[in-house]
């Protein structure tokens, strides 16, 4: 298990940047594994994500937000850093459609997914069997109009009780009250089923099957309050024709649905996304 | 060069109706090189392409209207009847963007655009020099928003001397009145430089890198009196990231917008397509 | 649970073809859902695919050979007649590597794979708690260097006790005896992880990490006695970089390994796949 | 027109690496553009580019050697420094097909490729008119068995009268002799239209049509003595199905060859390769 930190950073793009952060790490002595950054010249923006080995950093990571604050002011810095060995806490929200749900516990399972996952919980029962028998604590949590609030505290409850830090809505098929997102920024993530920005909202195979497009889409984002609006993490389409009805359309769409929640959730787990506006930078 | 007949059918499906096409067209010795066919099961639909050699053919093609009537009239069907010596004529209308107009005419010199190209049309000069090098007359047609009218009476006028029946609006960057549409249905392919229905309208590299999508596209339809709105034959994507800018995208774009407007094109001069509501079954 | 029958014909190509095959299907009133064909016109072979409603057809299905046999040997063809309700029974070797198989499992449960899965076979006991949990026969076979011919015939033997009619090798890691193979003509389908033919034989991960290529890729293909010969069905292919070492090959590798055995499976199990030479057709 | 530098560095990896580099940059006030690194944990070895404006920078640029070689010798770099005003010049040569020659050349008329274009080479005169519609000098050099040494000659003698340093094999279809290819490292790029390693050599879509492939590939690769063996720089492919002959392959096969071309030359001139081994790095 590797035993690394990882510095996102976001500022107003200014020289000397790089030298001061690269001439920080080193003067600890830090072996440095990845490091990227992205320059958006049009907004004069500068981030960067860089990663390095703890094994031989001579900082205690404890004091580091101290030491590094100095930096962090001179250049305006927004920034956070993260411990491998800090995994997240992963709650996975389900309905019945049990496609995304499989394929990430499979993916938990083969060690693709640095993280914990505390619990799942459903308004269904129908996926307990499958939780239970990965060794994960299922709650059916029953969802209605009228129990709306009641229901999204109890979550909240559970969320709380097991300090999660990331919620995958894995075709979870309810809407989040507003209350509920903005608890969560940036840790919502959805898998939306068409290209966004296109069949937002309901029935969006239906409605391609009817305007007839030739490509199928599937878009995992972050959840703002804003339905289907959030910062886009990662697409992906898939070729249809004439000969696809709804039913093919949803069954091809399931691949797509789950390759792409997957590289959004692994992204998102190994700290590789910076939201900045309404717009992610993925640093693979 | 090949000599063959295209027959393109759509009517209710019912049974026996492979039945009595094979019959008739064996009746005449037809020997088939291609066929296909479809069955929209939720509409009862059924479609068919059959492509065969003439050369052997013991039914004089004059004569093919008058001895398939009775079948198209038990059966109900629509249908036309392609011939590949009768090869389509197809105006190319272009602006200042010349890149699809450039790989069309790479086809078209190359043999791979079966048709004719009587002639250009330009609201700007810009294309001239590369259009007459290729030995295809070049009219500039200026389009004000008070000259329109006028404008598209001087186009018609040209397209009718010319038996135009395909116009390909290759990054034509004007709107067709209603009136002019009406004129050539199903005989208008666009490249719309997105993937349709997602930013359809104006500036779409400029929308779709505001909203953050990974991924862009290009559609290539037929034109209707709606903007945007007509039937999809072909649409591709391309991934994107963070590194690029509009600038970026619109280069990448053009490689795509290529490709998916070619496709359609040679989907259409090869009578591969046909429309049944407002979509479309490709034969390919 | 739909309830068709599936022609499949593969013989010279021939004027009259259809209109044969067609008028036959018309006489007992066959209500066609899907028919394919394909010419190949430089072998002079016709190939076709033709699948009807089984609900009101007026001949018993077991006359079916009799009363087709005439028109089959009119036209020299192989033909084979696949009924929706004769289910194929698949058997599923697998080692270590556990991927493929769940992903077969769990597209077995939510009937997207029309089979029956009598027994799964593995030469490590990885992987029996998974199968067991969906409620599938697990048999460990070992399998060495030494005991190899012994192996074998207990798998022939389990494979005829329970009348398995396809073999799918998910990964299976084991070369299969040449005795094996030829015992199951066109009905063992491989998994291998590179697009042959670059990559054939051991270790197509690392040899495609020391070459450098850009993408990686996998194919699905019957086996025949020579090792990654055999007739391929699906290839796919995924885009790499340089920042993607070995493991990451074979993590990417997984993905796509799913889906395309995923699909060289269900073109096998609905009669998609017709051979012919050392290729095939795919009537999807 | 732009004017940058681009250092690109290569050498084992080691701490304070990038802080130098960084700190060198800072001190004349460098404002970086880009920067992008690449370290390979297998190999012990760093890769990086940057790039900078130098419209302010305070190093006179002709400086730029002497002052940053003791930084190089600190650290055992390899390293070159590009000028975006000092354009490569491009020679390409080509034989009959003219696809990836019209590509190239629309490319570089529409301000894609950042080059010079001396000289363009061909074994036959099919291609004249065209070049010189787009104003640029056509070399007739006749090849065949007998007089190969003298036409390489020949072409050497152009080659080094004006300059150039990239040479394009667009589709040139003759073998360079292992003398040639000494004198131009990693300046010769090449199309091969397979997926290397498969069907390197001759004829490759007739050997992917026998073999019954579900797609088929282009390469871009560096030119080395041993045929098609050199380093990859991009890699595409697209599906095709029974349907597609080997003439449609082929057309098929040539738009993707112009998009693996295009790519690979940008790439070059944006001078975003580094090779290491036999592969390459991307900086895109």
């Amino acid at each position: 298990m590797k035993n690394t930190a990882t510095l996102l950073i976001s500022c107003p793009d200014q020289r000397g940047l790089v030298a001061a952060i690269a001439n920080f790490l080193y003067t600890y002595d830090a072996n440095i594994i990845h490091a990227d950054q992205h320059q958006d010249i049009d907004q004069g923006l500068f981030l960067m994500r860089v990663e390095w080995d703890l094994s031989d950093f001579k900082l205690p990571i404890d004091a580091f937000p101290a030491a590094f604050q100095p930096i962090a002011d001179r250049f305006t810095m927004y920034w956070r850093l993260k411990l491998s060995q800090n995994r997240s806490r992963m709650a996975i929200f389900v309905s019945k459609y049990d496609h995304c749900l499989e394929d990430l516990l499979y993916r938990f399972k083969s060690g693709e997914l640095q993280c914990e996952i505390p619990l799942i919980i459903s308004n269904h029962e129908d996926t307990r069997r499958m939780v239970e028998f990965h060794g994960i604590p299922f709650h059916h949590i029953e969802m209605t109009r009228e129990n709306k609030v009641d229901a999204e505290a109890r979550q909240l409850a559970l969320l709380t009780e097991h300090g999660v830090d990331l919620i995958v809505l894995a075709r979870y098929m309810q809407v989040l009250s507003a209350d509920f997102v903005r608890r969560f920024p940036q840790q919502i993530i959805n898998i939306h089923h068409s290209f966004l920005p296109a069949f937002d909202g309901a029935k969006p195979y239906h409605r391609a099957h009817t305007r007839g497009v030739k490509l199928i889409g599937a878009t995992g984002h972050y959840v703002t309050e804003v339905l289907d609006d959030g910062p886009i993490i990662e697409q992906g389409v898939i070729r249809i024709s004439h000969r696809d009805s709804v039913d093919d359309l949803i069954q091809k769409g399931r691949d797509l649905e789950k390759a792409v929640l997957a590289r959004s959730v692994r992204w998102h787990l190994e700290h590789r996304i910076l939201e900045y506006g309404n717009k992610t930078v993925i640093f693979d």
